[in-house]
């Protein structure tokens, strides 16, 4: 017998790492045992909003590979088993059985971490009540569209207005429920800048959407069953038949943290480029628990995304089944469908450039998907950030229509190479009266953070932060 | 008074480049002389095939500018004035009024030649008939719909299958006429190998087009009155009530050479890095009358394009009015729509790896625009192009439906970057179900590309040209 490889986790990270090592080593050269707590494995979580609004079927229709299919790849997978502890001067792990309680210590050779992340739930009163609904998991999935069919009541309040809870409120509003969503922020989307933002808040709202902002939540009112009939801020209350939690995740680390493994800021994972944990030759982690090099920034940051699980699960597994590769970090790229809208961004926002001490300048401009002239050319709104100075690309955001959002891959790769808004200008990107006008929006945009940077001329003041904000 | 700049011809190229240098500066300082043959200015000749097709209304909604517009902001605009003769020397150029036959002679302080581009007609018996249409201006496609609205007869052949040749065989499939298409090369599309362009006739024949290969033109069938009749190869006769030419253009740089300017192989003339023809420090060339400089193969090509002219122009402009602009050159990338199809392409195609003396590889894979399980997922064949041994992006061909296109722009900044295709498998691109699998498909495409890079080794045998062709 060869080596044995643990995998704690066997969501995307978790079991693309196992297939990568599977396809590089044999099970008599590699022995693969994966922990998974849940029923599931290989499932698209960010497929459930969709789900939910009635767009896809599930959970069968988000389900990548079954057990069953991994398993036939000779990948021990062991489900609704919880990993409890982990022994890292004794290479090994204390799992337990959820549905008998049963425990036992499994050694490993390797170790590879996939633990994923929490939704955070505040610590307010009556947050555990009957009604309050996460959607993280396909279990998560199941009971909200369960209780969505059963009860009689058509109110809905959605806490948090990012992604999950944006995409939310939409899948309710197709329900038909009456749908408020209450979030802190001043704009919904703060992974876009409140002027962005702000596009979005009005389609929601022409959607039907109750969009409350600058609101905290301070408890959950049930009734004396314990069942959630409302939700309650600082300045009003607003009757909630069921509560969707969409205020974020954070990294599941309880288990790494209490190994002693090193943890950033945000309570990620630290690993290397070639996503080993740091200071471990022998452990990797991936996906929604680690955190991630921002390449534009230069710092850690806890991105959590399908795609880079994905990508991070193939390093690993390449590593672990004797390769390599590595993940040399990411730009911070976003897309996302709110309403009839598509939501796109990568690189930084106003706060992040400021945060990490760049001067920038900013310009938003209108354009279209396609020729003005062509049949079903929307509006597309495009704020660029550029460095001062050097005209360097720092960030992209873009509110359109169809058409609009995968435009930001241009963007992504550009920051990637560390281009400037010049070098934008003159890419040779494909132009066609159907698909664009004849200076792709993100270039007319570029054209004029251009200008901006001309005039903002060589000798940029002292104050850091934003020097220019384009007209529209 | 300033200086005096003569522009000629008024479409994308010149306009843009008129219209910049007057943003530079005013009146006072430079006039502006434009000469324009026709009746139009600064339009979208792109556009003419869904003008044709009924799908645009035209010419109005494809002119960009009037000439009236264009003469408020002090550009004196010559119409129906064609030049004759450039002397170089004694820095003027000799125009001749069209309608009345006036010949006069202007002086330039810089001169700006625009020219565009000349549809070729073979020199066969019967090109010259009735009822033969180019559509290369805004008079071209006022004259074809004219005809088409005015004859009896429903049968069309279009000569040539480029993008013009396509787009115009499927305009007229539109308004309801029998289409055959007929062309040199083995499958329609040259602009792609020809394993990619057997899925364009594929999806042309089920849209009822006749597609004829491999069939050169030898002569058009008139009737006694002189008008085409029918369509004749080395094989076959075609009858035609109308056929449309789509064979290509060339460079319309009759004026350049007989004023003894530089021209490349092509006949496109040669600039430099400003737009500057070379040699000469007070003339500039732009748009589909010049060769740019193609970044992947290092060659000079030419490549008529409208978002290329407008660059020029944009570029030439800025030259003129005293500022500082460069057009780097293209990586070749084209987008358009056939039937049902989105067809892209960037970089090298197999005979232009060959032809530059580059090993390559070749990859072909199959994805969906968006998540399997998200409706409107649709299929996708991608085709990628990578150096040996170096794993350098060499070329990415795409054809498929809704959301095919404009992912052409990802390996377009790739190729401007020289990334490889395992930086190309790291970028962060947009996810979400709604716009694309978790894996951007032409990341699919990288990830073969990485392994058939690392399968063929470090030593190459001696032979150029290809070395793998991916399965499907």
């Amino acid at each position: 017998m060869g080596e044995r490889v643990v995998v704690i986790g066997g969501d995307a990270a978790g079991m693309a790492a196992a297939s990568q090592a599977r396809r590089l080593k044999g099970p008599g050269e590699l022995e693969i045992v994966v922990f998974e707590r849940g029923y599931f494995t290989s499932y698209s979580a960010c497929g459930i909003p969709y789900w939910v609004g009635g767009e896809v079927g599930g959970p069968e229709e988000l389900i990548a590979r079954t057990p069953a299919e991994h398993r036939a790849r000779d990948i021990d997978l062991r489900l609704r088993t919880e990993v409890v502890e982990i022994d890292v001067p004794g290479q090994r792990v204390r799992s337990r059985e959820l549905d008998t309680g049963r425990e036992k210590w499994t050694g490993y050779d390797k170790l590879v971490i996939a633990t994923g992340a929490t939704p955070i739930r505040p610590p307010l009163p009556g947050i555990d009540a009957d009604g309050v609904h996460g959607v993280q998991s396909l279990d998560d999935g199941q009971a909200l569209i369960a209780r969505l069919e059963s009860i009689p009541g058509r109110r809905a309040v959605v806490v948090g207005a990012g992604y999950i809870g944006v995409e939310m409120a939409e899948a309710l509003i197709r329900r038909g429920f009456e749908v408020a969503m209450v979030s802190r922020g001043a704009e919904p989307m703060a992974t876009l800048d409140p002027d962005m933002g702000m596009l979005i808040r009005k389609a929601m709202q022409g959607m039907g959407i109750q969009v409350v902002c600058n609101a905290g939540l301070t408890a959950v009112r049930t009734d004396a069953q314990g069942r959630v009939t409302g939700v309650v801020t600082a300045e009003a209350e607003y009757p909630a038949d069921v509560m969707v939690l969409g205020i974020g995740v954070r990294p599941a680390t309880d288990l790494a943290r209490a190994a002693g493994l090193p943890l950033g800021e945000s309570g990620g994972l630290l690993t290397d480029l070639a996503m080993r944990v740091r200071g471990h030759e022998n452990i990797w982690a991936g996906g929604d628990c680690v955190e991630v090099l921002d390449l534009v920034s230069g710092t850690e940051r806890h991105i959590p995304l399908g795609t880079h699980a994905n990508k991070h699960g193939q390093v690993i597994g390449s590593g672990v089944g004797g390769g390599y590769a590595t993940f040399p970090g990411v730009v911070g790229t976003a897309v996302s469908k709110v309403c009839d809208l598509e939501v796109a961004r990568t690189g930084l926002l106003e706060r992040d450039a400021r945060a990490a001490g760049l001067q920038y300048l900013t310009v938003t401009i209108e354009s279209t998907s396609r020729s003005g002239y062509y049949p079903g050319a929307a509006p597309m709104t495009v704020k660029m950030l550029a460095e001062r100075r050097t005209g360097r690309l720092l960030g992209v955001q873009i509110v359109g229509r169809e058409g609009a959002a995968k435009r930001i891959d241009t963007a992504a790769v550009a920051l990637t190479a560390h281009l400037t808004v010049d070098q934008i200008v003159a890419l040779d990107l494909g132009y066609a009266p159907p698909f664009s006008p004849v200076w792709d929006p993100i270039q007319v945009a570029a054209r004029k953070a251009v200008t901006a940077v001309r005039r903002d001329g060589p000798h940029p003041a002292a104050s850091t932060g934003r020097v220019g904000q384009g007209e529209r």
